[in-house]
């Protein structure tokens, strides 16, 4: 069966980058995306591990063609998801997640309906704001952009499938796992054998 | 957090029975339900236990106000699933499995849409009939019955959201857990929170 595509959103702070790393390092049934991007490969940045290197042209073509799930510009630069790479990490049974803001999350559902949209949140705002504090490197100013960049985020979750709260972290990752191997057996994605049953029910 | 009330459908000879018990006996967050009855007791059964028995008029009455699930008749006796005992467990938090057929399945999602709804099936229909003469106590026209009946009921499986294929009875036991343990996390079954995140970030 081939593995599932996920796209995880969340508040800045709830935790989502470690969240994504401990799934790769614990379960063998999840796959890294590697991103394309035309920014300079940095000291040690491996083409092809890190991410995809690659020119303007070249990256523009590729969203020509269609072989993106998102794409945006920071700082001068494209970054994107190519559908290839992905696509072949789902048919080796593993499942992907991509971790995207909200808008590029609604884009790829509407393409791919069958994109699992899980969303991440830690238990209350004022954790929220406790951890962004404490991270020590961000002035009130990037705080008080954050919360309202979350108050925006918010009235999104309801389009999202699942909440995971990211309380203690050890828990979040079983949650999202079960989330997961529970999508399996979702009727959506068992069409191929319902039909077989349908069809060996006609011959009898 | 309430308990789910999922509805399990299934082609006789899936193995449904023997689910549900290893079910109820392995894992500490579901409930049975007991129903409720016209039929006498028969010997050793205990009112409120095995079933609630009940004169014919107040089933009656019972129906009429709207207090049970679902209901059906059966060799001249009533049978139904009492709202109150289940809501009670799941007010307890306890998940409550309704063992019932495809049309009553489909009244009571359409009635109360946060049910969830499972359709057992065994690996093929070959094995179906396997398990269903293995049994030998049943003949070959009750067989062919069976087999008729499971022709109808296959077209509906795409109206469950789930589908749990009786293999091996281990699996398939954690595997109906697995799915029951992912739907506290779908957001549709979390708007207290959500409401309480959202309202949180509304005062920053």
């Amino acid at each position: 069966m081939d593995g599932i595509l996920i796209v995880m959103s969340g508040f800045s702070g709830a935790g989502k980058g470690t969240l994504l790393h401990r799934l790769l390092n614990d379960y063998d049934d999840f796959a890294f995306s590697v991103s394309m991007t035309t920014r300079s490969p940095r000291e040690g940045e491996v083409d092809g591990k890190d991410y995809f290197f690659v020119t303007k042209e070249k990256f523009e073509e590729t969203i020509k063609n269609g072989l993106l799930y998102e794409h945006a510009t920071y700082c001068d630069n494209y970054y994107g998801t190519p559908r290839e790479y992905v696509d072949s990490k789902l048919k080796e049974g593993k499942s992907v997640i991509l971790d995207i803001e909200v808008q590029g999350a609604m884009q790829i559902k509407e393409k791919f309906p069958d994109t699992l949209l899980v969303f991440v949140t830690p238990p209350s705002i004022a954790e929220l704001k406790r951890r962004l504090e404490k991270r020590g490197t961000e002035s009130a100013e990037t705080i008080a952009k954050r919360i309202t960049r979350a108050k925006e985020e918010s009235k999104w979750i309801d389009r999202y499938e699942y909440i995971v709260i990211n309380d203690d972290l050890d828990t979040a990752v079983k949650e999202m796992h079960d989330i997961v191997l529970a999508q399996r057996f979702q009727t959506k994605r068992c069409g191929t054998f319902i039909k077989e049953i349908q069809n060996e029910l006609l011959s009898f």
